[in-house]
């Protein structure tokens, strides 16, 4: 493998005209691989059929919740757009979610004077009765501050948070700041609070709340739960600086037990060894708000463009690409039930990878433990580096949400970092609409991936030996 | 008057440091005149005064629309504010308006598959019934396509224009796309539509729909209509480019005729010619949707702080300034009822000048008529050129909507010109709140308004004899 893969670097230095170190043989077999990852990523650039994906998804289906029928029109949707791409096995695998599917919701200042506010149900939140629940407000700047409350301190009350988190490239902000959505409301309940409102979990200044999934403890009671918009949250502090404040909140969403869902597959067959699998992912459903464009409609288009581009080559790489648009990644879901379904094949998959964080381009790829240092990392770093990205030197701590699973059973998983500064201004919230994406950084990301995917389904490389070497 | 001013000239040079050109001979007074107005602007630039005035309505009172509870609040609130900062005269003025109250309002696609649309009223619209109208759309994409339509092409249908609006430093684009929302609607109707949509005359990209008003033309039937946020308008584009659309409409806003409200008043007493009056202006009321903070919270900040820091001066200028913060100008009612109860006095306003253009900077100021190459308007220009604006030489045609009935007769208005570039991202939507106003731009149009201001009230400036000496 070493030899294979130091060959695939002297061929890229020199496919892309550079003087290279020649550190072996030159194989002609070998070169065009590398040569091939190489016209892959430039012709993944200019290549319209990811954002023609995204396009046509969010258009023709809009908003796409695990459990509802937009959903379900989905799933039909994008296994026609596989099967028309030229994928193989097309299908999709059924498995059971508990929806939760939004109702009428509303936050209002009853005094001192009346405002309305901009908020929007945490998804998994119970409902109020119709007329809602009026209560004064205990707000904490930060969640430390709530977590330091008495029991029985916010008897009676809605606790607000309002902590703010941190713009980051690499999304470090949102999972700082994830606790707070996730864990507030029953840490909140434990403290007497009859509701809660956080800041959204968002970096913008618009008047549109970012929902999101929340998780309640076991032993506390389960309270209705909603984000503010930015603004809102940041005139409740102003206000409450003044004096007392009343909120009356309605939520009125459904749950309902066993919603059927599918992660939908399709494979590019491996041309000398099928059983080996590239497995690349985003997921399909979509917050209700919005129309799922930069989550996740652009992480599926992104690795639906990448092999569709190797889908269309004369010779197929001798792996098996396998792309899967997972089908309830928000409310938690599907990547328990891939990694169960598929539990036997773990040891077939040589690496996994998910797209989801956006629209932007890949800055950096973080490769499995052992492989940023071996002739495979030097060879994509030498790939990727004229599309304006680097190998990262810090090996994939994490995949992504879908194949968080699949790790734990031994997946080897790949991380390739998008530029996520503005992500978290529309994620999870009504603005989360195509109009927020750029062709051009659409298709930079796939000219990463398409590199990485093929040379990894090209290869043989095997990120387990060397992650047992690097040790 | 030449003469006073060539040594004011000259005195704003010796203040500032410059080499003058000396115009003529320097006097005391006349110097100290152009001293102050320089060390106002310069003072304004960090004088808090503004940006509390804004923060505290927008927090206090919030959204306050004419008609509403919380208008008549905004009244109270406005008149204590005056007579906290030491303005006389401090009183209201009422005037019947026709007042009109958002309702419930929604749009969704029927057809060919279920979106929510983000939408809101046009101000003025009639309402639907509560079930809404369900329609196919007929969608334009210019304006000048949906007049090209014939009469009875439009039967049934709800018409959709989608034409951009254009971004523009000095908000030429909004003059340019208002026939499309004051007009459209029967325009539309005229052709046999029973609905209108329009893309929100905005420049931004948010699920935030702009609303305004409307002008119904006599004789054509009344017809509900709305603002789609542009993401919205630009997914019924692509939709309609698939085939037929359906959306059922609901907006349920309701009317009231002779409903009450006030101009605001406040006055510096002029120390010699206190009969000679200086008329400055912003507007009280807002759109429901936001809280009024740029459009026209910061308006009236703006000339409230320039004539606060006059205020308090140790030596008051001779002219009286008024400050009138108008009632209704939304629903554009406030103009007429001041100009009709003010038309004996209209001989005796010296000029009148509104802020109603955002928070942002004053970029230049258009005087009335052949007062740019005067000594006024030299004089002005070397004041607040440190402060980074020039005086244009082009004459102000327009001062803003409330004191355009003024104009007519035949007060001379001046336009201070605040950068619009950003203006219509948020111009009527939910997203106008505090936290679009940059304090520091503010200070900005605080110092040239209140050098302008100054300068106006403490000379004998005439600038109906320079337009007539001028033509």
């Amino acid at each position: 493998m070493g030899r294979i893969l130091r060959i695939l670097g002297a061929a890229v230095a020199l496919a892309a005209g550079v003087g290279a170190t020649t550190r072996g043989t030159c194989a002609l077999a070998s070169e065009s691989v590398a040569v091939t990852a190489s016209h892959l990523g430039q012709r993944a650039l200019d290549d319209p059929a990811a954002f023609d994906f995204v396009a046509a998804l969010t258009t023709e289906i809009g908003p796409r919740l695990a459990g509802t029928d937009a959903h379900r029109r989905a799933v039909a949707w994008a296994e026609g757009r596989l099967k028309a791409a030229g994928f193989e096995n097309v299908h999709s695998e059924p498995f059971s979610i508990s929806a939760w599917i939004r109702g009428a919701e509303s936050a209002d200042i009853e005094g001192p004077v009346p405002q309305h506010l901009a908020v929007t149900a945490l998804g998994g939140s119970v409902a109020t009765d119709a007329g809602g629940i009026e209560a004064e407000i205990s707000l904490f700047r930060t969640y430390d501050d709530l977590l330091a409350a008495a029991p029985g301190s916010l008897n009676g009350k809605i606790a607000v948070v309002t902590q703010r988190m941190v713009r980051a490239q690499d999304g470090s902000g949102y999972g700082a700041a994830n606790p707070i959505r996730r864990y507030g409301p029953s840490e909140a309940a434990k403290r007497g609070a009859v509701g809660y409102l956080l800041r959204s979990l968002g970096t913008d200044s618009h008047r549109l709340p970012h929902t999101g999934a929340l998780n309640y403890a076991d032993g506390a009671p389960r309270i209705p739960a909603a984000a503010l918009s930015i603004p809102d949250a940041e005139q409740l502090e102003r206000l409450a600086a003044l004096g007392p404040v009343r909120i009356r909140l309605v939520l009125r969403p459904s749950a309902q037990e066993n919603a059927p869902s599918w992660n939908v597959v399709g494979e590019i067959k491996g041309s000398e060894r099928p059983d080996q699998i590239v497995l690349i992912g985003g997921h399909l459903d979509s917050w209700d708000l919005g129309t799922g464009a930069t989550d996740d409609g652009a992480g599926m288009a992104i690795v639906f463009g990448a092999a569709r581009l190797i889908a269309g080559l004369p010779q197929r790489p001798s792996r098996t690409i396998r792309l899967v648009l997972f089908g309830a990644e928000e409310m938690n879901f599907s990547a328990a039930a891939y990694a169960k379904a598929h539990e036997a094949e773990a040891g077939q998959i040589v690496v996994a990878g998910e797209a989801d964080f956006g629209a932007r381009n890949v800055y950096s790829v973080q490769l499995p433990g052992g492989a940023a240092g071996s002739d495979f990392g030097h060879t994509l770093q030498r790939v990727i580096a004229p599309l304006g990205a680097n190998v990262d030197r810090r090996p994939a701590l994490f995949g992504g949400d879908d194949i968080g699973e699949l790790q734990k059973a031994g997946v080897p998983v790949a991380s390739l970092r998008q530029d996520g500064l503005d992500y978290f201004d529309t994620h999870h919230t009504a603005d989360d609409t195509l109009d927020k994406i750029d062709p051009k950084q659409l298709g930079q990301a796939v000219a990463v991936w398409s590199a990485f995917v093929y040379l990894a389904a090209a290869s043989d490389v095997d990120f387990r030996s060397l992650a047992a070497t690097a040790k």
